[in-house]
């Protein structure tokens, strides 16, 4: 029955990433590989009195099937939240809530993409949205990304020869590589991107994760038309409650509308009333704070015993939030075979070629930071450093 | 910016019940347009004390990422009510717990169609499976069902002239003509289709819905290797945590899981928890009869209303269980005509066209009546009696 299967499936790239969260089950092993907030920062408490209230105030309406859009109080405070946190201007009806923003990722793919249609994504990207949007097979333009963000000169070239549909950014704290486009390389971006026919998608997780003062420039801000923003509780409430949201110019949200009742219907109501109940009567920027001080001195941690202990030549970036660092091994070391030798020191991260549209092996890897407590984080990086040593020496 | 839309979203139909849902917001009008369960019989209560249990003893937990498949306990539990109300025989490894059934048939499409495929679809059938199957674009071949089933002359023939990849059917109280098929039927749908290469999608969120003492038996007992199955706890805990699940054989399996995490990673872990705890804590078969009790003592009062004062050569189906029943009125009497009628009398319901793949108006309509209590549906029913009666001596 295999040959009943559509050609988009054949086209997805395995998750490799599975494969190794299985690998790394063993407990003796310090995992650097998976990208899971901290559980024990989760507010539990809080949203256990949250959910009580909705229970006793709202129990059999909160049960019932709800409207596609999302509950609109709780649009509203996502909206009120971008006009205070970045200053823009946000109308609620332009908010769909989402089954956590990876269902945004599908939804805009499923109204915007036909094959081969081209697509800029980053690289590296984040692979969740590699996967989405292969199964809507468009032609991937891979533009590299960098510490200051996207290489402006291959955008331009890129851009002068093709005529993508959308292109699809992390520009805060990156999955994978934990780099923040600098203010001058967005002005830049918009500027090449403002005359050109495309929707922008800005996919932003992370961005409350922020271990500095200032926020950077939206693309919403520079090109509000053109861009289509991502946002989730999924890192800053709790992820298995699958609350997302995306914001889109109404003639797209209109369709992404019919998307998302042909794809759930809507979002579990319970769990967007749980939410909202939680913001009202909890200070969410108190506990964004534990979060990203936790968060940051762990990053602060991994990055000082990388310094310390890996060996010359191998490089990282020093995010200013989010949860994963990027490590450059030197030119021709394989991160594939690093992995193998890791594993054997008992340790483990994410090579990181499934973050590259067409890559077999890389000098790269993915490192996460925020699930382990600071002497387990030195730990991990010592095994790591020498797992390193050990591939060196044998070359 | 229009142009920027993929093809497959200018074939979706409007969601014409989503208009007529708004136009009875009008709290004095009787709404048999709907599709919500009752709301009163909803376990506030059981499912409030499920959920503090869940918190107090698995808070963080269940609070994390969870796996896409879904909780190995909650299909175990799942499997073991099929064997037991069906006598399925069900390998808890072959259950996908989706965000509710919609979202089964959309990764079903997603797996299995190509561009103009051929696909067979009930007519009448369900809205929302033409909703999500038209997003990738099959050509529907669509087969009458009337009270005994589907129609096997029709479907013999399309059988010789077409390769049908997809068969979706509701053979359990049908949305929208609350029909199911015969176990005669079902045996000879079975011998029809038992030599094709195709997979038979047998939707059933109304299976527990049943007013009457047996079961009919299921595609997935009669062509076990072709049937995928489609479930749900929305009819029968709460439709808002969009619990639903999919089981199918394991090559199927494998790309669907591939697809669900592209579609939103993982199911609301804690809705998962909750239903799960519920199940354990409550009997649901008692609760399963507190709701059928219910609406087939509303269903019987429906038809015994029809029946005293809907004018000759009005007939309706009677369903053996479900939420809905289908009315034909005389031949070339425009139900789309009707409503209009209807709406002044106060009264609502759906016309049959959006329920055909191609079908600008028809002489039939849909009734619910799981959603009100018995003197409301005499006096509905009264009204829309002497709306008929005005349209036809219109004529």
């Amino acid at each position: 029955m295999n040959s009943l299967f559509a050609d988009r499936i054949a086209d997805v790239p395995q998750s490799f990433i599975r494969e190794i969260l299985k690998v790394t089950l063993d407990p003796s092993i310090i995992s650097f590989a998976g990208g899971l907030p901290n559980r024990q920062l989760f507010p539990v408490q809080g949203l256990q009195q949250a959910t009580d209230k909705v229970f006793a105030t709202a129990g059999q309406e909160v049960l019932q099937y709800a409207n596609s859009e999302g509950y609109l109080p709780l649009r509203e405070l996502i909206a009120k939240r971008y006009a205070e946190k970045q200053g823009l201007d946000i109308n609620p009806e332009h908010i769909l809530i989402t089954t956590g923003s990876q269902q945004g990722i599908d939804l805009l793919g499923k109204v915007l993409l036909n094959r081969n249609d081209h697509m800029i994504i980053e690289e590296p990207g984040y692979l969740g949205a590699i996967q989405a949007f292969s199964l809507y097979r468009p032609q991937f333009l891979p533009i590299p990304v960098d510490e200051k963000g996207m290489d402006l000169n291959q955008l331009e070239m890129t851009l002068s020869t093709t005529q993508p549909k959308l292109m699809y950014t992390v520009p805060n704290f990156q999955n994978p590589s934990g780099i923040s486009y600098s203010e001058e390389n967005r002005q830049q971006c918009a500027r090449l991107l403002e005359k050109k026919k495309l929707y922008i998608i800005q996919d932003d997780p992370y961005a409350d994760l922020c271990f500095v003062s200032q926020t950077k420039t939206s693309f919403r801000k520079l090109l509000p038309e053109k861009t289509v923003l991502l946002g989730s509780f999924s890192k800053t409430v709790a992820p298995s409650l699958r609350i997302g949201w995306l914001i889109a110019p109404p003639p797209l949200m209109e369709k992404l509308l019919v998307a998302k009742q042909a794809a759930d219907l809507h979002t579990n109501y319970l769990a967007q009333r749980i939410i909202y109940q939680f913001l009202c009567d909890n200070d969410l920027d108190q506990h964004i704070r534990t979060i990203t001080s936790a968060y940051g001195a762990q990053k602060d941690a991994m990055v000082a015993s990388i310094r310390r202990y890996f060996p010359e030549g191998v490089q990282c970036t020093n995010p200013d939030g989010g949860m994963f660092l990027w490590v450059t091994l030197p030119k021709g070391v394989s991160a594939m075979e690093l992995f193998e030798h890791a594993l054997a020191a008992k340790v483990a991260f994410v090579p990181g070629n499934p973050f590259y549209i067409n890559a077999d092996d890389t000098n790269t890897l993915r490192l996460n930071f925020s699930c382990m407590d600071i002497p387990t984080i030195e730990e991990g990086i010592k095994r790591m450093a020498n797992a390193i040593k050990q591939l060196l020496s044998a070359q």
